[in-house]
């Protein structure tokens, strides 16, 4: 059934035990977040020895199935203050799903400044002291990994997660880029480096391999996954050609590209740094796209961008990276954006909450929008540890707080990614309710309201909204512990082949006999769990708001403001009239 | 019945109302805390415009009742989210009792970069642009305000509460000493700052004074609470002579003078920073001990501290100031300590919360305990306005955050005062369950737990903790909205002759028939409202808890930890069994 593999910083103890029974059924995100709920109590500092770091490859990590190497890392987030699953591509889910280990758990505190990296292989595992590491960029850091232990997996932290600071993400390795796919949001680099920990190392060589019990079933389900992404425009096509960012000329075009931190809906350099002009700028430099970030995906839509003199100048540059630290701060140098994105890698730091934290520096009077020298001085200050470093690396609403803004994109302080919710309903219904804090990957509603995948609904009409939150949340929850790509959602909405294909590997996989229906019924129940554990660390309704000043303050070109109901933002997570009760939660 | 004053920086407009009929028995606390709840969102951003900061004097104040001249400052505060009052003596209470002035309310917010002085007296109010006072220390803008508008009463604003500064307090003063007299808890200056508000200044001359309704109960109100404070032994003879840091000898002994950080209650420099000491030195130096904050006070227990040449240093240097720059910082030099008060009444922010921030700094690797000459230092940044000012400035969570510490001594962000919870139970509960955070005035049980006032109980026992907190904190509510200094607790918890003096006196201008009883019932209903807002605005249970490290570190001398249960600190404020319905509140 797999292991759990227990790491205690304070006493420097490495416990293999075999997974619980009431893990059984559960990978990633579902698997992260009910080990943080039933051994992190809910009020403790995120900082502080009682939290926990809980690393969970998605179910079919490690499987042949498509794009289904996703790693989920979870804990009590020192930005949110709630239950935080972020998640990641790249090679550790993979290698870790081959060893055969559903989670590592880490705990305990170790000794003030001591580091450690912590090797996992088919022998065994162990913590390996490595203050030679301390305060190193994760470039290098991963550089240095790769010639001690071979091209292995890596989960790591750069100076951001050493200091703690609240914006610290955690870097995944691809096999050619190093750092680069992070588990990036709410502040888990931090906890990681509260634990002393630089890096976790997963080795895979001479690993058992990834079990399947129905092989039959598996292949079938694969095979019809693979087809749907294939098939479907979105997975098969515009991502493999212009990766992510081809979402900068249809979020511009449809006046939901947050521009000069939230002021616009509608960014004026859009075209100068969309999908489509990386794609050309790629072909005349030598940079790529069409590029996976683990072996086996086939939707492929990353991408390496490269100086003017061809070398690689940072991979991926996404579309939420390119919007935040672009459009959001009023930049339109792909050059300068590139470079930005390279420091957060380096730093280890998000670079959603970076650019939104650079665009409240911005109205803050540190920077005018739209000068990226500035915005990469200021972003190199992370790294070096300096008092204004360490406000911008504990992100936006710490930035905000520092320098007097009130006009502060986020929700239970998080800061929101690359969709206007005064523009697209729906995703700022997801933002507002998610148990993660703003956060466009918690109910991609995106997919009916702007790209008419799963259907078609109008962006600026909040009707109806609420209960498309729920559903795609719920949806989401399944996806993200299964290991497979958000990504997949395009094609298994449109195609029903698709979504069986879905089920049919995770049922070939647990031996279970779930239906289209159990899908959400299962994300559902571990949806609630995320937010039992938030109720207990005090959150409630009024944690589940859009900013004030949405409410208030117009969003040019369609000149909307935030107009759904509170009354429908409590209707997404009130399961009191369902039959879905409570008492489901503890099961 | 007095009157309202409004004033709108959006719009720059000034209008006197009849103060509502709802608001006729409210002053002080009481009002202040009405008018929030009545008219702010609790939602708001602190700084935003829909935020208002609401200046009302205690109802007495500019009466002759002794030491009746406190003034209350309201608003949602930045630094915990909730409702605030934060009071202070000086002259603006008196003056404003004495212009008939019931409440100060200040609303929206003016262009960026302009700054205003209110100029309130007889013949009306006027906003008086005022940008040549920007980034003016608080004394320099005394100075300045007395050359200009002759000795009166100021309100006023320093360089952090320009900044919007969470920390930012908001100064009165007193006849000779100009700022000191600080409304200094949970960052009103900021409020005030975002308002534009560099400072009120109030004339009382020719203002038509204070009125009483029932002449003959007033004054044997008065004279009977009078007594009550000359013989108590506390009021009429440790305070006037000692000052308030006879605390630092008593606290140090009792094992609950917070040390380095609340990581010891015990400081081995107690005796160099003691009331007794500041005495002996006053008198070889030319400092004042039994100094009145305003005119009328009976007690005295203020001072005036002196550099070794005689000239004025600091005034007062308080109990609280004294312990927080001090103890708290492992500092033992009274020269230093009171330099570190002068740079928080200069820069404008509170003295409890700065040297907590310094302690926590000191914590983050940023100077050593004991270090007052990098205090200074650290400290004087603030009014700089450099990043590391800006962080220091934000407050002791701020710096913790900044710096990676975990051991955070805060309740809903505002920092402990200078009783340690493990060694005095029932102030832990007060600080657990406040509507204010942190706070000892909200219910000053170290009366009977230290003091043998109004009772006798052991400190280090946990029992009947919560009833005595509630008790304590419903009638200071009362107290604090009479605008009698709090200090009169100590006389008529022992006297009863004097606690009916003072419920004779507020009779005497109400025309009320109020009892002793009255006095609990209303500071009750008062305080639901508070606690009402603060729900409003997310708070929870799980919101009245003391920090996590306290409930596992033992603190010396007595070893002890936080004991007192969850459900002890959630029946404080538990209304539900006791008839005190919901439906009283909105009354």
């Amino acid at each position: 059934m797999g292991k759990l593999l227990r790491i205690n910083m304070t006493n420097n103890t490495v416990t293999f035990e075999e997974l619980p029974e009431k893990y059984r059924l559960l990978g990633g995100r579902a698997l992260t977040s009910s080990v943080v709920a039933d051994e992190v109590p809910p009020l403790c500092h995120p900082l502080g020895p009682n939290n926990k770091l809980v690393v969970a490859p998605g179910l079919l990590a490690g499987s042949i199935a498509p794009s289904s190497g996703r790693i989920s890392v979870g804990g009590k987030s020192p930005l949110t203050g709630g239950i935080k699953e972020s998640n990641a591509g790249g090679l550790p889910g993979q290698k870790l799903g081959k060893l055969g280990i559903r989670a590592v758990v880490v705990e305990g505190k170790p000794e003030k400044n001591k580091a450690y990296i912590l090797k996992i292989d088919a022998a065994g595992a162990e913590l390996i002291p490595a203050d030679d590491f301390k305060n190193k960029g994760m470039y290098e850091t991963n550089e240095l990994l790769w010639e001690r232990f071979g091209k292995v997996g890596i989960l790591g932290i750069g100076p951001a997660g050493e200091m703690g600071l609240l914006n610290a993400g955690i870097s995944c390795n691809d096999m050619e880029n190093g750092p680069g796919r992070y588990a990036g949001r709410g502040g888990l680099g931090a906890v990681m480096g509260s634990k002393g920990l630089k890096a976790i190392v997963v080795d895979d060589t001479d690993a058992p391999g990834f079990k399947v019990a129905n092989k039959e079933l598996f292949d079938k389900g694969r095979k019809a996954l693979a087809d749907a992404l294939k098939n479907h425009a979105v997975t098969g096509e515009a991502l493999p050609t212009f990766g992510t960012a081809v979402l900068i000329n249809i979020m511009n075009e449809a006046g939901g590209l947050p521009t000069r931190n939230f002021r616009e809906g509608r960014f004026e350099g859009a075209s100068k740094i969309s999908g489509e002009t990386i794609n050309e700028w790629s072909k005349t430099r030598g940079g790529k796209v069409g590029h996976p970030c683990h072996p086996g995906c086939v939707i492929r839509c990353s991408n390496v961008v490269a100086h003017p003199d061809g070398s690689p100048h940072v991979a991926p540059l996404e579309y939420e990276s390119d919007w935040a630290l672009g459009a959001n701060c009023g930049i339109d140098d792909l050059d300068k954006i590139a470079e930005l994105n390279r420091i957060c890698n380096d730093a280890g730091i998000d670079t959603i909450e970076a650019g939104c934290t650079l665009a409240v520096a911005m109205e803050g009077g540190l920077a005018d929008f739209g000068d990226g020298d500035r915005a990469i001085e200021l972003l190199n200050e992370v790294a070096m540890g300096s008092p204004l470093g360490r406000i911008l690396g504990n992100g936006t609403e710490f930035t905000a707080k520092a320098f007097g803004v009130s006009r502060v994109p986020v929700v239970k302080g998080q800061s929101m990614p690359a969709y206007e919710p005064r523009a697209v309903k729906g995703i700022g219904v997801t933002y507002a309710t998610s148990t993660m804090g703003a956060d466009h990957t918690a109910g991609y509603t995106i997919a009916p309201e702007i790209l008419a995948v799963g259907g078609e609904l109008d962006p600026l009409d909040a009707a109806g909204k609420g209960d498309l939150a729920r559903a795609f949340q719920a949806t989401t929850m399944f996806i993200d512990s299964t290991g497979y790509c958000l990504f997949i959602a395009f094609a298994i909405l449109d195609i029903p082949e698709g979504f069986q294909g879905m089920v049919d590997t995770m049922n070939a996989v647990l031996g279970t006999e779930w239906t289209a229906d159990d899908v959400y019924a299962q994300g559902l129940e571990w949806l609630k769990r995320e937010r039992m554990f938030n109720e207990a660390a005090g959150f409630t309704k009024e944690d589940d708001r859009i900013p004030e000043f949405m409410l208030e303050e117009k969003l040019p070109p369609h000149n909307t403001t935030w107009d759904v109901s509170e009354a429908v933002l409590d209707s997404v997570h009130d399961y009191s009239d369902t039959g879905d009760e409570g008492d489901e939660v503890a099961g």
